[in-house]
C-alpha cells in the first residue's frame, strides 16, 4: 500500500474505533449504566479533540432519546440554602417516582476546585438514591464553554433516562441569564431580612424567575418569611406579564422541617401544564434551540476573528489609533473587516 | 490612451473630487457655517456609497478638532417633558454662552415620518438661537445603523464648535442603552406620581443614570415632586456604586417656572469637574470609543454571514435541523461556520 492508502486506512480504522466508542457508550447509557452516562459527560468535557469527536457522536445518538424532562434552573445568593432546598425537593421527586439529575453552572467553582466531594457531602441523602444522578459544575474558561457543556449534559441525562433535570446556580454575575436560557422553568429563593430581601440579587434577575420562594420559613423566621412573601407578590404586580400569561408565584418554604417545599413542588407542576395547554413549553424550548445556535455561531465567528494572531495584531493597533483619535471607531473596525475577509 | 489609464485617470478624478468635496466642506463646517454642518450630517445619513465616502473624509479630517465637549443623554418616557426640559435647560447653556446642539435617537421616528419641523415647534426659542444647532434623529434600518449616525454627527458638531451635546431618546426600548454608550452623562427626567415614579420605566434604565430629576415640580404638583425624590433617594442607595466614585443626584424642576433647572445644571457641572479630577471622564471616553470599534466589528461580522445567500440558506436549513431535534444546536452553528470559512 502507498501512503496515501495507509493513511486512509489508519483514518478510517480510527472512526470506527471511534463510532465504535460512541455506540457503546450510548447504549450503555441508554441501558442506564451511571458509569456510561458519567464517561459521556467526561468526554465531552474534555479538552482534547478526539474526546471531543466520541462525544459529539454520543450526543447525535443520544438527540432523539433526549427532551422528554422537565428543566428547572434554581438560583439565589449564597447562603439562601441552595443545597439543602434541592435535597429536601429532590427527595419529594423521588417520592414521586421521577429520576432526577443534579447539574450546577457555578461561575467561582474555578476558584474554589473540584467540587465531586462537595456536592455529594451537601446532598447526602439525594447522591445515595439510585435514581438521582448528581453532577457538579464543568470547569471551563469561559463561562459560554461551561454552558454549552451543561447543556451537553441535558441531552446525555435525559437520554439517559432522567425526567428532572435541576440546574442550579449562584445568584451573581450573568450565569443566571445562561441558566434561564436553557431550563422551561427558573426558580429564585430568597432569604426573608429586613425589607431588603432584594439585596443581593443582581437586577433583572427578579425579572426571569416563574417562581420565587422564600426560604427558611422555619421557627422565629416564618413570620418574617411571610411578610417578605407580602412584598415580594406586590413587586410581582409591576412586573410586564409573561408571553404565555403564565403568573409568576410566591411561596415560602423551609428545607429543615420540609414545610410547603409541596407547594413549590405543586407551583412548577401547575406551570408545567399551563405551558403545555398554551403550547409555550415547547415553544420556549424551540426559541432556545434557536438561540443557542445563533449565540454559538456567533461565538465561533468572534473566536475565528480575535484568535487570527495578524488581525489580534491589527486589532491592536487599531484599538490605539482610536485611542489616539487618529482615526473614528467605525473606520477601524471596517479596516480590520476588510484584513479578516481578504484573509 | 488605453481603457485601463482612461479608468484609473477616471478614478483619480472621482477621488480628487470627492476629496475637495470634503475638504471644502470640512473647512466651511469649521469656519461655523451651519449649512456645511448639515450637508456633512445629511451625506453621512446617505445610502449612497459616494456620499459615504465623503462623510468618512470630513469625519476624519474633524476627528482631531472632536472631543472638547460635554455629551450628555436625556431620556424619559414620553409625556414626561423632554422637550420642555431641552429648550429651558438649553437656553440656559446658551446664556452661559455655551454652544449647543441638540441631536434625538428615536426608535420611534420611522413611524411617525421626519420631524425636522416637529423639533423646531417643540423648541421654539432655542431653534431661533445662532448657538443652538438642533438636527433630528437619523432615519435608519436598524437601532445600530441610527446610534453610528448620532455618533458620527456628534464629531461633526463638536469639530463645528458646540461644545455641549445633549443627545435626546425615548425612556422605552434598547435606545437608552445605545444613548448611554456615547454621552458623558445620563440624566433620567421622571414624572412624580402616586407611588409609581418608576412605571414605564424599563428595568436597568435607572441604573444608568448619573442624575434623575423630576419634571413638572410646580404649583400643585410640587409637592408630589418633592416626595417622589425622597422615594428616588432611598431606591438609589440600593444601587451598587459607580466606577468613578459619583453618587446619582436626584433634583425636582420646572420647565415652565424655570425653578430649579439650574439644580440640574449644577450637578451636571459638579459630575465633569469629579470625573475630570478621577480621571474617569476620558477613561469612560475611551473606553466607550474601544466598545464602538469592536461593537461595529461584530455587526460587520454578523452581516458578512448572515447577508451571504448561500449561507442564509443552509442557516434556515440548520435551524429545521435542529427544530426536529436531528442535530444538536452547538453542531448545526460548527456545520454553518465551516461553510462559512470554506467561502
Amino acid at each position: 500500500m502507498n501512503e496515501q492508502k495507509v493513511n486512509d486506512w489508519l483514518a478510517s480504522r480510527k472512526q470506527l474505533r471511534e463510532n465504535r466508542n460512541a455506540v457503546s457508550l450510548f447504549e450503555a447509557l441508554r441501558s442506564g449504566n451511571r458509569t456510561a452516562l458519567s464517561s459521556s459527560i467526561t468526554l465531552l468535557e474534555s479538552s482534547l479533540e478526539k474526546d471531543r469527536e466520541i462525544a459529539t457522536a454520543i450526543i447525535r445518538l443520544c438527540l432523539p432519546f433526549s427532551g422528554n424532562s422537565v428543566r428547572i434552573g434554581i438560583t439565589g445568593v449564597p447562603g439562601v440554602g441552595k443545597s439543602s432546598f434541592i435535597e429536601r425537593f429532590g427527595m419529594e421527586l423521588i417520592h414521586e417516582g421521577k429520576r432526577i439529575a443534579v447539574l450546577a453552572i457555578d461561575p467561582t467553582s474555578e476558584r474554589t476546585g473540584g467540587s465531586i466531594l462537595g456536592d455529594k457531602t451537601r446532598m447526602q441523602q439525594l447522591s445515595q438514591e439510585e435514581n438521582a444522578f448528581i453532577r457538579p459544575s464543568a470547569a471551563g474558561n469561559t463561562l459560554g464553554g461551561v454552558a454549552r457543556k451543561t447543556r451537553e449534559t441535558i441531552i446525555l441525562c435525559e437520554a439517559a433516562g432522567y425526567d428532572t433535570i435541576l440546574v442550579e446556580t449562584v445568584g451573581v454575575g450573568q450565569s443566571e441569564t445562561m441558566v434561564h436560557s436553557m431550563v422551561d422553568f427558573f426558580l429564585l429563593l430568597l432569604l426573608a431580612g429586613a425589607g431588603d430581601e432584594l439585596q443581593g440579587i443582581k437586577r433583572g434577575i427578579m425579572e426571569m424567575a416563574d417562581g420565587l420562594a422564600v426560604t427558611k420559613a422555619d421557627g422565629e423566621n416564618d413570620q418574617r418569611a411571610k411578610l417578605a412573601q407580602r412584598e415580594l407578590k406586590n413587586a410581582i404586580h409591576l412586573f410586564p406579564p409573561t408571553a404565555s400569561g403564565w403568573i409568576p408565584e410566591v411561596h415560602t418554604c423551609s428545607s429543615v422541617t420540609g414545610e410547603r417545599i409541596d407547594a413549590v413542588r405543586n407551583m412548577i407542576h401547575r406551570f408545567e401544564e399551563h405551558a403545555k395547554i398554551k403550547g409555550s413549553f415547547l415553544q420556549n424550548r424551540k426559541d432556545q434551540d434557536r438561540n443557542w445556535m445563533h449565540e454559538t455561531l456567533r461565538s465561533l465567528l468572534l473566536e475565528g476573528l480575535y484568535l487570527n494572531p495578524a488581525i489580534h495584531q491589527r486589532t491592536l493597533e487599531m484599538e490605539e489609533a482610536v485611542r489616539q483619535g487618529n482615526i473614528s471607531a467605525f473606520e477601524a473596525a471596517e479596516f480590520i473587516y476588510d484584513l479578516y475577509k481578504k484573509q
